[in-house]
């Protein structure tokens, strides 16, 4: 459960650095989906809901907004992987 | 209440350094909360509206958004924690 | 009123550096404000909207979100305050 | 006219320089407001919805938003004006 | 037809660079444009389309928004046109 | 499947350099639409849903606005393709 680890000193964000940008964007979920858990920690309640927004097209553009903002910080602390 | 801190002179935001990422985030977590407490600082009210959104994707969403975007300026104040 | 010192010639951002983060994120609640009181000069109008937006938590959120941004931009001005 | 500037070869942004943060903030709104004339180029229309716009909380924080974004390109492009 | 461009090999984006910002804001139009025609390549349903949300705030502003954006990138591209 | 190319090993991300901003565009769109994809993996309800929100001129702007900022990183890690 990503929020009891986020109460629980446990570590779920050592770094932002990933070995290639597949990595990265796959942080930028992780990311995206903390914040929505930070907000409604009850995992149960985020499962139910996930049925409903997954087939509203709105809400899936604005969940790869989201991504799209992490992955802009996550390129950027990572030089974008220039070779 | 995170409103009176900002009220009177109490210091809530001494730095944007961070020792890790994941402290960083809830940096940016704080931010997000704070701004939303600067437009409506009555905490009950922010607590009554709070079970009500927390339950709409769309503002969950919404509100990883702000979260993503505070987290892109701690992230670069902190040089990405790069090590 | 914010509006008049707009209009006139006032001074009210003679400039974006601030002593501290805290100063800083005052700052970018102002800016924000700014950005609605061009659209809509009318103090009155204003005021009367708040409390319909203020109970609003889309709209809390979407007011914090344009802070986010005034902030990022405050906290490049002032190379994150660091030390 | 804005929009005739627009089309005609007349100059309306010869630079994104300006003296002081507040012209800067200035010039931020009227880039937005150019953004809205290019899709809708009539000005009679622009001014009917207005009244509007200028009366809903959410579009005046959602037009302070991309008046934001604009401040933070002008901020940028002046070095966000350090002495 | 701008889809039938980037359908086939034809060069519609040879570069970001422009000779001043006012020509940067004009290819910060484009580029929001090409972004709704990929998504929806049909210009008959654009254009009929058009005159739906070009009487609407809200889309006018949400377009806007996008034009930000993409008017920011092109600004860094040319290094803020500064002389 | 792009969904099933993002659960197995296959890499569809090797880099975010692009030779021409016109591929660099392509790939912005790319990224949003992985971004829909990692929400919504089921690609027959993707596709149900397209043809509602090709018609809707806000998700088409929404879409165009993600494109934005994937196209801003990406314009970023190619140094913006200046000669």
């Amino acid at each position: 459960d990503d929020h009891e680890a986020m109460d629980s000193g446990d570590t779920w964000l050592p770094s932002l650095t990933t070995e290639t940008p597949q990595e990265g964007f796959a942080l930028a979920v992780t990311l995206s989906q903390k914040g929505v858990a930070t907000t409604q920690p009850d995992a149960e309640v985020r499962k139910a809901k996930r049925s409903e927004y997954a087939e509203d097209p709105d809400s899936l553009i604005a969940a790869s907004h989201v991504i799209a903002i992490h992955f802009q910080t996550i390129a950027a602390a990572n030089d974008y992987w220039r070779e």
